[in-house]
C-alpha cells in the first residue's frame, strides 16, 4: 500500500528576477516589477510530499520527524532570511523564479530520501501563486 | 523539466440548480434546496493550474501576469456578480453545478493557452466542497 | 473571570443591494455591480462571539452546543440557500449589506442569550471583506 | 467527462502510536512523544475525493449530500470524540498513524460508492502534516 | 504609541471534560461526548497577543523571538502531546475546557512579561470554536 | 448603530531591520538574522478596519470600493515589490519593523477617511506573526 505524506514548512527571503546577460530593457519587459534591482521579498510556504510504501511494522511511509529535519537543513537553514540572488549559491547563475526554486529544493531533498520514494515540491510564492515540481 | 503553476482567483455569483425539462417535484427531489427558484449564491474560489516545460531562459512555465489576465477576461469579467443561470450564456441550457462550471471555465481558458500546456481547474463552491476538472 | 467564546458558522445566499425608493441611476451609482437586478451571491462566514463570566462549576461561559443550536435556528435555517431580498422578511425593506445582515443576526441572537452576556457578530461577505457589529 | 469532487469533514480524537509487541524502549525510539501511554489527540481534517463521470442529466459526479451522509456515518459517527486505540475496532491491532487512519477510512467508504468511482483520502493530522491514500 | 503584537503557536493534547465530584449522569448531561472516559483530543491553535508601547529605539513592542521562547517553555513544552487531565498539574483539579486552558496559559505567561504589558490569549479548540481571555 | 468594516489587502517587499547609528554588533544582537545587510522579505497581509456609524440610507459604514482604492494608492502602489528601506521614504530613517510599518500605514490612511471614523491596522509579517495599531 502506497501513501503520500506531506509536511508544510516556511521561509522568507528577498529576491529579484532578471538575467545578467539581458539588457535592463529586456529584463523590465519580461520580469516587470519583479526586476526591482533593490529586491523585493516573500514568505514562501513549502509543502514537501513523499510517496512510498507504508511500512507494515510502523505504519509510517517515513518518520515525519526525519522529514522535518531534512527540510530544516536543506531548505530553512539555507534559504530563510536570505537574499536568494546574493547569498544562495544555487541561484548565483539561476533566476530565482518560483519554478526554479522548486526545482532546486527538489534536487536538494531527493538525494536525502530512500531512492524508492517519489518526491513532489509545492511552493507558494504568495497566497495566490504557487508551483508544483516532481522531477519530471 | 515540467512544472505546474497555479493562480488563485475569485468570483461571486447567484445560481439555481434545476432542469427546465423536469417537473418541480423531480427538481426538488434531486437538487433539494439548491433548486430555490429565487436563487442562492456563492463565493467561488478558483485555482487555475497550467502544466508545461520550464522555459530555460526565463525560468517561467508561463508569465503569471499573462495567466492572471486570461482569468480576469474569461472568468472574472464574465461571471463575477452575475446570475449564472440568467446572465451567463454558457448556462442558458446547462445546469450550473460546480462540475459544469469547472468544465465551462476549462473550455474558455484552454484555447487561450499554448496547446502544449495541460490545464486543470479547481473550483471551490464553498470552503468545504470543491471540484477538479482537467479535460479528461 | 470573563472570557469570550466564539463559534464559526456558514450560510450561502443570493442578494442584491439597492433601495426601492431610488432611481436605477442612483442605485447604480451607489451600489455598482452589487445592484444586479438578477442578484448575485456569497458564502457568508459567520463568527458569533459571546462574552460573559466563566461558570466556576462547569468551566464554560456558555455550552458551545447550545450556542451552535441557536445559530442553526436563527441564522442557518433562516438564511441558508435563500434569496435574502425576496425570502427573508427582515430584508423586505432593509438593504442586505454586510453591515445590515450583521445587525439583523445580532438582533435575532441577542434575545436568546442570558442578558448578562455581550454579543459580537463578525460576518465575512467574501474572504477579503468583513464586518463586525456588537450592538453599540 | 470525468471530474473529481471533494468534501471536507472533521473529527477529533485521542490516540497513541505504539506496537503492543514491541518493548517500551523500542516504541519510544520509533514513536517518541507520540508514544505517550496517556494518549494525546488531534483535530483531524478530512478531504474525501471521488472521481467519476459527470452525469449528463444532473451535472453531478455524485450528489454531495449523499457523500456527506456516507462520511458522517462511516467516519464522523465512528471516530469523533473517540479514543482511536481503545474504542475504534479497526485500530485494536493496527497502529493509528495518519497513514493507517487514511487506509481505514478508504476501506470504509469505498464499498459505499459506485464501483466505477475512484476514491482518494486526504487526512490532515495537524495543519502542517497530512497524508493521501488512494487505494494503490 | 501603543501596538499589539501577536504570535501564533500550536500544541496537541488529549483531554476529557468532567468533574470528579459529579455523578456520571450529571457529567454526561453537561459535557456529553466531551466526557468520554477514554479521552479525545485536539490540535490547539494558540494566539498570544501582547499590548504595550512601541520602543522608539528598536521599533519593537517586544522581541518576537523572546515571546516565541516564552510560549515554547510555558505552553508547548508543558502541554504538547500530553494528556491534560492526567499529566498537566494545573488541570489536576480544574476542568480543561477551552476557557480554563486559556486562563491557565494567561496565568503562566503574564508573570514572564514586563508588568506594563497587557496580555490576551486566543485559543482555538477546533477550527470552528475558539475562546479569548485577557485577565479581566 | 456603529459597525467596523474590514478589507484585506496584500503587498510583498524586501526589508532589513537595523539602526544606522548602531554598531554592527549591536544590530546583530538586537535584530539577529533580520539584520541581514542583503535584505530578506515578506508577503505582508494587511487588514484595514474602519469603525463608524452605519449610514441609514445606504446601509454602508463606508463604500468598500472607496476603501479598496485608498488602500491601493496609499499602500499597494507605494510598498508592493519594493525594498522598504531603500525605496519607501517613510523608512529612510525609521526601522521597518512590523510595528512601524503598521504605524506608517495608519498615518497614510487616516487623513483619507472621514474624521469621525476610527481606524485600526492589522499587519501580518508572516502567517504566524502580526501586529495591530489603532492610533493610541
Amino acid at each position: 500500500m502506497k501513501a503520500t505524506i506531506s509536511r508544510k514548512a516556511h521561509f522568507n527571503a528577498a529576491h529579484r528576477l532578471y538575467r545578467k546577460d539581458w539588457s535592463d530593457e529586456k529584463n523590465d519587459a519580461v520580469f516587470g516589477k519583479c526586476n526591482n534591482p533593490n529586491f523585493h521579498g516573500h514568505n514562501y510556504e513549502l509543502i514537501v510530499s513523499v510517496t512510498g510504501d507504508i511500512d507494515q511494522e510502523t505504519g509510517y511511509v517515513i518518520d515525519m520527524k526525519a522529514l522535518k529535519d531534512i527540510i530544516k537543513i536543506e531548505v530553512e537553514d539555507a534559504f530563510d532570511h536570505k537574499n536568494l540572488n546574493v547569498e544562495v549559491p544555487e541561484f548565483a547563475e539561476l533566476n530565482p523564479t518560483a519554478e526554479n526554486i522548486a526545482v532546486v529544493i527538489y534536487n536538494k531533498i531527493k538525494p536525502r530520501l530512500n531512492p524508492s520514494f517519489d518526491l513532489e515540491i509545492t511552493l507558494y510564492e504568495t497566497p495566490r501563486n504557487f508551483v508544483i515540481y516532481s522531477g519530471e
